[in-house]
């Protein structure tokens, strides 16, 4: 069976989880403490990174580049169309979430408030976290825009980038940093791709010391 | 005919230019002053970074995504290859120099001493440049080992991951911040893929207040 290297509340990991979940590949989850950067992890990825997925006797690192491969290997459902631009479209997207996103929402919010306090690693930097709120709004509004002429974030279909955008905002809404209420086209969004099967796996996460809010696994949140 | 708006020592920029080179498809090249965040800019881009590549009536951001979407409409040469292992494996490599190498190293050197100067945002930070000079030499080792077991980066053949690699390299070099001298494998491949004609135009980039050293053009480096 396939393994997956993970921590719960990592967007990066939650992409891959959502994306094997989506294909029904079975995969056995192994917490990693990456950040005790134990010498068996570096062997698997020296990066230090995760998530780290061993499948078909290789060991594979970055989630884009895992998600690509099980999109090559096993294609059905497809998650990225097979036109060019369509392609490139959801490409670009899932940078913008991981790249530009991440910079300006996950790691200033998440990372500040849950991840320095489970790797011990200092105290919430307000300011960071100031920057974070003010930002996610400015991502809310582009999401809207998008959606006021697509069905889903990159086109018609549902693809990666609305996976990629949802895990960065599921680990947000662990943590209530989302507000729901500003784009109700965001909010209807997020209630689809929340309502998937491939998401209940990622609905159950508990993080030691930080207990979810209610409306975390409530699909009529 | 195609147009790039680009920064000349961004690495991401390079990276594309060096793509669009090797496949012989001709561009007018367009430089971007993206830190004004000029309205005409961000409607190109509304992640207001480059690079930025009209191609084909399409308008395409985020650089991975763009050599991807070159791959799949000009083929020729082959810059990503056919099995999904070896696919992994180039993507792989790519996300470690534009994620990894650009946060450790390339931010730290480069943005500190010349970005920063460019977009006139403040003075190099002198614990960020000793923290890069410090990695870098770590990222040299890992290229060496890789090299030890491989003619290019990735495998055996020339691919998307030795343009990535080669991109911040040759930005970083044109500040000389590069010690060739650390390691000789990692100083052969770059004397090899430094003396491709698509490596032409980069070699010739002037960046007023920032003359390149001698050695940056020189084949016999």
């Amino acid at each position: 069976m396939a393994r997956l290297y993970h921590v719960p509340l990592s967007p990066f990991c939650r992409k891959v989880r959502l994306v094997l979940a989506e294909k029904k590949i079975e995969v056995d989850l192994v917490e990693e403490r990456y950040w005790e950067r134990e010498m068996d992890f570096l062997r698997r990825n020296p990066a230090g990174k995760v998530p780290v997925l061993k499948i078909d006797d290789l060991t594979l690192a970055e989630s884009t580049p895992i998600c690509e491969y099980l999109e090559e290997t096993r294609p059905e459902p497809r998650l990225i169309p097979q036109d060019a631009a369509g392609r490139h479209e959801v490409r670009r997207l899932v940078c913008w979430f991981d790249d530009k996103f991440h910079q300006e929402v996950t790691s200033k919010l998440l990372y500040e408030r849950v991840n320095k306090k489970i790797t011990k690693s200092g105290y919430p930097d307000s300011s960071a976290v100031k920057a974070g709120s003010k930002a996610i709004k400015y991502h809310l509004d582009y999401m809207g825009w998008l959606l006021d002429q697509r069905r889903w974030l990159a086109g018609d279909a549902m693809t990666l980038a609305d996976f990629s955008a949802a895990a960065h905002f599921s680990a947000l809404d662990y943590i209530s940093d989302v507000d729901w209420n500003r784009v109700p086209a965001v909010r209807d969004w997020y209630a689809k791709i929340k309502s998937r099967p491939a998401f209940r796996n990622i609905l159950a996460d508990q993080v030691p010391g930080f207990p979810p809010p209610q409306h975390y696994a409530d699909l009529d949140f």
